[in-house]
């Protein structure tokens, strides 16, 4: 057997590099003084680590409840500490058998330019000609990953099923939309932000039906979207999208609970949906989703996932945000709204 | 083969006899003017056909949407005609083979003294010593089905399950704490709302825990009763109820969504849950429940809660409303909780 490697030195990584901490605990929308950037040393990985540069890191919506602190199911952020998340990069320097600087790897430790972490909480993924690295916190990644477990597992998504989903330009309901109508959905209606999201809807990823929550009540577009009404509902935004939901969800129909961001930043509970009794006579089913339940679907989800991506039947898009000193303006952004896809930050190459 | 019957003539019945009907279609609650109490011809049975003297009605909460004239599972009543309903009876006059005069039989056309209906709408019940007919309406009947497929089919439940029902000591709620208890479950917790059924669900029905729903916030009550949380709550009630029990239910639980008697007389719809989007982190699943859905667990229903009533494990209780004209006032009281176990009218001997 091979010994274990001892460390490499990492004559590519400086000394100290930046590492986003989070500085004060919101009330209701994050500001930029919430986030402190801070020059921290970049620790030499010791036997059976690794040191990652980082190329594209993640931010996501359910950040925004790791920065409150309250119990879920996730522990909050902690106050003057790295706030982590998603993260792909390159191998630097290696103590640990199996991994080479320059391997591309997917990890959990975001929001830091270098990061030094055992090799077991890393995946190696391939580079795949065409296809940017960033794929792995994205179509390939925990999104592609939550719409697939999302409409198959949660959902039971049939042959000629009507769907709907929310937030339908962003990095999990662009995908949500395209595998629905990749796996037969008769009708697959979204709904976005604005009117150039809505038209990227049904031009570029297949969806039959898309609008604008922002021209007016969500039962009346929904309405005139799906008249005979939805079999399958894929959430993530909440509040009125969810009431409208459950109003045109048919007999039988299915709500998966996957995303509420239209109210991560009320400081009240918004209310619930006052059609919720519906449920009874409808024979309802809403139930919540977390992808990391789902991890046995994975191989499933990469095959299929990947083959899609191939033939270019499934579309991936991003926003990209340029430098590391621009993550919290991307995370903000996201929460407005303000990225088609998965929103990504580029680390200066 | 016996040739088809004729119908016999009826000479035990009257020439006409009483039927109430819906008068008008109540706005909020229920009144006494929205019932009429007419005399209708008692039809004879033609062939095919039986006549059936009815000895217990049946009153329900569902009964209460059916009053409105909106779109359901069940069509609504109609203005000026009789309201149907769960009845047992007696067959006087039969023009059905296999059914004769002294048969008993449940079904479907309550809120009359007699009843001339096709054969195949009733089902023939045995007389079992010791129990009133009146429980094909309950325990036997569509409450206790109710309970028995909510818990196994739509709940899942599952030995060790900690258990909350609301309306603990209705018809069904009462149904679903003891088969919570006879299977395995390891807390079973109830609400109702006055201090004697409260103190009936423990020490008659075997709850290990029962609050009154009037003596403060349902949440803080639950939280007593079950500290550590929940797995599994049948929903009778909605509202404040449902809400607690969102909060209380730990990862992966299951809400029952049977019914929500405390809006079904609301005007203007409720606010829903504010905390739903807990069901997203805690993985939740809610699903409406119809008995109607449930038809093939009958058989395993009637050995098992057969078996349970015979051996005594299984408690059963009744609020009796003497005499035909007290059918609306049976209605209201129910609506008003003024029942404990199942709400039946019976007509005079």
């Amino acid at each position: 057997m091979a010994a274990e490697p001892t460390a490499q030195t990492a004559p590519e990584a400086p000394a100290t590099a930046g590492e986003w901490h989070l500085a004060a605990r919101p009330q209701g929308w994050p500001v930029p003084a919430d986030f402190a950037l801070v020059e921290a040393p970049v620790r030499t990985p010791g036997p059976g680590e690794i040191l990652v540069r980082n190329t594209y890191l993640s931010v996501d919506p359910y950040m925004r409840g790791r920065m409150n602190d309250v119990k879920s199911y996730i522990p909050p952020f902690r106050l003057g500490e790295v706030m982590d998340g998603g993260a792909v990069g390159h191998v630097v320097a290696s103590g640990a058998e199996g991994f080479a600087p320059g391997d591309a790897v997917v990890h959990g430790l975001g929001w830091r330019e270098y990061a030094t972490l055992p090799a077991g909480h890393a995946v190696k993924v391939p580079e795949i000609e065409g296809v940017s690295l960033s794929a792995y916190v994205g179509v390939l990644g925990m999104p592609g990953l939550t719409a697939y477990a999302g409409l198959l597992a949660v959902g039971g998504l049939k042959e000629g099923d009507r769907v709907f989903v929310s937030g339908a330009a962003g990095a999990v309901g662009s995908i949500v939309g395209q595998i629905a109508r990749l796996k037969g959905a008769s009708l697959v209606v979204g709904s976005a932000g604005s009117a150039e999201k809505v038209e990227r809807l049904t031009a570029e990823y297949g969806f039959d039906a898309a609008f604008n929550y922002k021209d007016g009540p969500v039962r009346d577009q929904l309405a005139k979207a799906a008249p005979e009404g939805i079999d399958l509902y894929f959430d993530n935004v909440g509040g009125d999208h969810l009431e409208a939901a459950i109003g045109a969800l048919d007999v039988h129909g299915r709500a998966v609970l996957c995303g509420a961001i239209a109210q991560y930043n009320d400081t009240t509970p918004p209310p619930g949906p006052r059609n919720l009794a519906l449920a009874i006579g409808k024979r309802l089913r809403l139930e919540g989703l977390l992808v990391s339940d789902h991890d046995a679907l994975r191989p499933r989800f990469v095959e299929e996932l990947g083959g899609w991506l191939k033939s270019g039947e499934l579309r991936f898009e991003e926003t990209v945000v340029d430098g590391f000193e621009n993550a919290p303006q991307a995370f903000l952004g996201l929460l407005r709204g303000g990225n088609t896809g998965k929103m990504v930050v580029r680390l200066d190459g």
